[in-house]
């Protein structure tokens, strides 16, 4: 049994939410940046392992998207990982160009009021 | 309006899903670590900038979870994102102890399959 035959029979681990979902946190290897967060069904979650490029489920078009298929900003997966929980994935990825549809290279470019360092080392 | 109304305003751009819930990733600040994956209703999220202490709304006991109550390993938060599509969070926090119930430094400690360096380099 190769490589990918184990990692799509650990597939079975993870657990998928009412809507057969799993959310996919993608962050950049190299940089530990989060990049995106978006949504995997397990036929997304094994196209990912299989070919090694970052496949999501689109909720709001209801069909498998694989990321950069039109602008060429792929992913190249690293590693994937699972939570304690089995029902969170966390993907690490060589990301071409950049992630979000903004241009930006991460899609957390919006900040929440201003620096709250203030409260955290109170 | 000091920092905590402006931030609290702000909330009001958040896109929260048909439960209420809006997916937070936590990362830890100094070494961009992901340690956990929870959910925030607009309450906890208010709580969170509020106290500058990570709040979640717990889905199965349905109701607000002070992250670290009990065992101490609170999260002190320094900044929190949002993405492009304003329906996940990114909370910047310091790590006080472990953030994985299991008593691991992240929750994200199971991978799947072996690594997959190889498809990512081809």
């Amino acid at each position: 049994m190769d490589r990918d035959e184990t990692a799509v029979e650990s597939l079975d681990d993870i657990k998928y939410d009412d809507r057969g979902l799993v959310p996919a946190i993608v962050q950049e290897e190299s940089t530990g940046e989060v990049l995106m967060l978006a949504y995997m069904n397990r036929e997304s979650l094994e196209r990912t392992i299989r070919t090694g490029r970052t496949w999501f489920y689109s909720r709001s078009r209801r069909e498998l998207w694989p990321k950069g298929e039109t602008s060429g900003n792929v992913q190249k997966v690293v590693r994937v990982f699972y939570d304690c929980d089995a029902d969170t994935l966390l993907v690490k990825v060589v990301q071409v160009g950049a992630a979000c549809h903004t241009g930006r290279h991460s899609c957390f470019y919006r900040e929440i009021g201003d620096d709250l360092t203030g409260s955290a080392s109170g």
